[in-house]
């Protein structure tokens, strides 16, 4: 269904090609201040970047309703957008050829005739936009509690970051540039890559990391609705996310408990842990530490070169060749996506854990 | 919260060393055969087992309630078992000293001083006992549809196993051996592995693969309560999880479009895809195809070896050896868990999406 | 929360004196037609009566986003309206000085400072508008189960309708007046009764009966999703409500079993109930018979006539005569909006059991 | 389905003569005291009673497990009842030749033949037994907020008490006799009723009045979860339930607005109400006066007496006295489970609105 989150939900709605899309988010605490600067700073880092985005480019101008003289009033926020860049006619021969890689197969199979394909519908990337205004605005709600969010880009195509950053340094310096890469050099390469994959009309994929820094100990409600859980849920929502793995990830199969374990000391009369294997998450709570965990992106599957699908109609193999306008990389934009499901997360779980009242 | 899934609902309870743990299910529709074999076949591949497991050993026969003649009645399934194995003494210190890399210190946080930490409470190992025998209990749901579900051990440690295997073989090769290897000779390196970690006082991580067949294309629930998603929130629940990828996971990220898209061709009739780099899913829903994920478990964070820890009392720095009984490594007794979180969260979606009636 | 149903649910945004109000509706399954003037003639219904009703008169012309050439895509359903006729500035003094029988104190209690008093912000009968679109939309679906929803007045104050009708007649002839009393004759006395109370600056209560006829039984989802009590937690979010009672209601507790109960006989190779005193529910569930019940409104709070009140900022007491502009009755607008929580319910439950996929 | 509430879940499960019935409390806080003896007390009231109620008689001894050391640890609290006496051998009859005025027709419908009719299978009113349990346990957790609930029998068939009560009376009194009438003429007359029809074969129905004091202004979670709507949902799940009322109920419909509405006033600088003819719920929300409505309960559809039914085999007419171990009243012993249901909802409802942390 189209609705995440059980103190605070939100519930999306709207399709690519709709005249409009948007959110309701409901279980906001009254009194609580709107910030619409930071919705709409961080929408700018969800707009396709000059050169390396898809030219459809929305204003993404956010009409927010429920909020009285800038604060909320107990009664859901709805976050709206209209869509006006819109060209649905490139799209209808993917009801018949579906692009491989996409969500057009199981989507026909699944909704039949009525799928709105048009721009992809409700599996576009442009549904993502409602998601960041939502994560935008309760970022504010989580900052009372000391919790910040941020990301950056480790990895596009064959570029990859492996240096080491302070946590808050990721909160800001990776908001300075559409490539969300943590120097300018790594920008660059970044760049040069998707512009090299573009050229061959084909695409790449990417990793984001993402920080939560101030999270106090025991966020999260198991046995069932984890810190880990909730987020991976939030996040395998965002298209094209394929895997997600929380402090060491993958990496702790081939560690040994004395090498994995966080030894914890007292510092400053507060309990730290010296190393962060386990990304902040233990028993499925938070544990005091950084939240820290990485996210995969596929390359985008809309590509331009020649691939091979099938006719549904004819019931025979066809080739295709994808029009419409698609970004290269995705995972650039959806970094700031994965901070929006985080936020939204976190909020929620602060609520249901009595964290925030 | 204690519950999981929404059209087939799982309810777990009881705590390591409460008399009894168990779990309700409801929602299985009425007429449906129950299969105690299955159920006892399942549980016995989560044993600990000789030599490299945990001394502690429950019968765990379960006792199912709310079948009338072998046959569901529309009323909530209830499974429970008995601890008789329990030695409490081991754990009080650990309320003071809370074991690195395990749930201890965010649950005293979280919980207060009136958490169960006898043998790890509701964060225990053993609390998986009753997800096993409702997964084995719902395969037969699933199973009506034509859907099965196997999995294997890729990697104990240091020890990968790089081969290809064909999935129907997976379903049922790596039933026959403790740490669900696909060859004997993987097997016995696995078993060294783990020993070796053992007798210096410590563990290992690992890595499960899970496949399913016989989806039909559309199981899912998009736009939140994707397939990927929920079976990762479902598997992110099981104690030690760390990561998990579909398909090529976080190696998409290194892909191509060209190269990451799975190409659609007519076999027969139907559409297949000739590879299966998205791991059999497109759009958070099925695409057709095996579904296929893997599974990081970190190594067993309680380990006799010396470690760093703090004393919550006194607010000092302390030591601790791990005493209790554990496990030198999880990860294989850890796949028939993830096998049922899978049985589990298909069962919830196929009903869900009309699949079954 | 804003939010209710399951299989399909309904989230309510806005407030009185937003500039939109309007809900989401998420479940519809897709390639279902949505038919615009069924919900512009239950809108009508819902709409204040020239003489008797309030002065405030919105265009209520629906906005529906969510659907491709007038069927439904399995995206949510959004149902919006334009608020214009507003008048926020008599209400700012209720904040201080509630309304007696109003949900002012109460409101504030709950939402402090911030709550949205403007109106009657989402505790107003301007709320019901989405609702009772929703209601409208969803007529088709449950159509197609054969199931059809109506309703009528059967008292107004001290004018008590006591005649018995047919439930296929009840569906269509209420439709006929702004009073939804079944019979010119019974409109007239009713009409007399609410402007006597008008130019009382005053107010009267009133009863709603509603049939739903053609469910199948077995609808609802015992133990807990009951269909008489899923009904009446729908209609009980209907302002003014106070009581509801199935078939005999509260008179059941004055027979005996042998009076109450109803004989089931074969005709047609049917089973039929040569009575209906259960009013269509049996353990929770649809017998089969038609679905009767009745509904409580209250008499409006918000009056003309002095009342006695409390100054919350001084903690003194204080006069209050209402101004703003209130209908002197809701029962005659609310009938339509109970017939609309009915449909939603019954289009929910039918779609929880497995009746509609 | 078989659970109920949001912040505090509660899972019902087994059947009327399943070995085990009982119900998992989910969301209790940590370090909560379980008072076993208010459990004990509150199960007395729900026994038959010698001479008026049905001779099976069962021991209700509560196995309570999930807590340590007589505290909640945060894990859920199992409560269950072994089932001994009973007699299945008088039940399979009904599956071809349903009770009128029972469930066993829909239920046959909807479960089909896997249905289980033993003792009327989960529509008994055995299964109010753990929901009995439950809400004695949960008494302490809305007392720590002040809030008391109880209640009386204010009808039984004909022999209806008028008097007016003390709230705070009606919480001590009702309890010392298992009529639950507040003055011992009023209980023996109702005995009466009830022998008289139970040496007739027959039945009768009742109405419970239902009180909770010290409610703090607020409680309940608009537009739809509202106080009185919540409670009603629970109420209904009951069986024999068929009609609730707030306050003046049904008659608040031939009331007008002066009359109706309840005046404020300071006294000792607290809001109070002159009357109370809302019943302590405006707006969806508790006002801060007490908590009174009213429920109705059918007569026991089970009786001696010879009836028409049905059979579902041949499709004929048939006729039916119902053997088995039936109440002539139900209201009477319904009134300890509207009051669990109460303090359930109550309970819930206080920790969803951060009344409770």
């Amino acid at each position: 269904m189209n609705r995440i989150g059980e103190s605070i939900t939100l519930t999306l709605f709207g399709a690519s090609h709709d005249s409009r899309i948007g959110c309701v988010i409901d279980g906001i605490p009254p009194g609580y201040p709107v910030n619409v600067e930071s919705i709409t700073a961080d929408l700018e880092l969800r707009k396709p970047s000059a050169g390396i985005g898809t030219p459809r480019v929305e204003a993404d101008v956010p009409e927010i309703s429920g909020i009285v003289d800038g604060i909320t009033t107990g009664c859901p926020v709805v976050i709206t957008f209209s869509n006006s860049n819109t060209r649905s006619s490139d799209y209808e021969q993917l009801r018949r050829i579906p692009r491989p890689g996409h969500a057009d197969y199981p989507a026909v199979s699944k909704f039949g005739p009525a799928h709105d394909i048009r721009g992809g519908g409700m599996f576009s990337g442009r549904m993502t936009t409602p998601l960041v205004a939502a994560g935008a605005l309760l970022r504010d709600l989580i900052g009372s509690l000391g919790i910040s969010v941020g990301s950056y880009v480790t990895r596009i195509g064959s570029v990859v970051d492996t240096n080491t950053y302070d946590p808050a340094d990721v909160l800001t310096r990776s908001r300075t540039n559409p490539l969300r890469a943590m120097s300018s050099g790594i920008e660059d390469r970044m760049r040069a890559e998707i512009l090299v994959a573009k050229s061959d009309g084909d695409s790449v994929g990417g990793i984001v990391r993402c920080f939560a820094t101030g999270l106090p100990a025991g966020l999260g409600e198991p046995f069932f609705d984890t810190l880990d859980g909730e987020i991976s849920k939030a996040v395998f929502a965002i298209p094209g996310v394929k895997a997600i793995g929380f402090g060491e990830g993958f990496a702790a199969a081939g560690l040994r408990g004395s090498e994995n374990n966080d030894a914890y000391r007292i510092q400053n009369g507060s309990v730290v842990t010296l190393t962060n294997h386990a990304g902040g998450v233990l028993g499925g709570m938070s544990s005091g530490a950084v939240l820290d965990f990485s996210v995969a992106f596929k390359p985008t599957p809309s590509i331009a070169k020649q691939q091979m699908s099938v006719d549904l109609l004819t019931r025979e193999d066809a080739e295709l060749s994808v029009k419409g306008r698609h970004d290269p990389c995705i995972a650039n934009r959806g970094a700031i996506v994965v901070e929006a499901m985080t936020v939204f997360t976190l909020a929620d779980l602060a609520l249901r854990g009595g964290f925030l009242v």
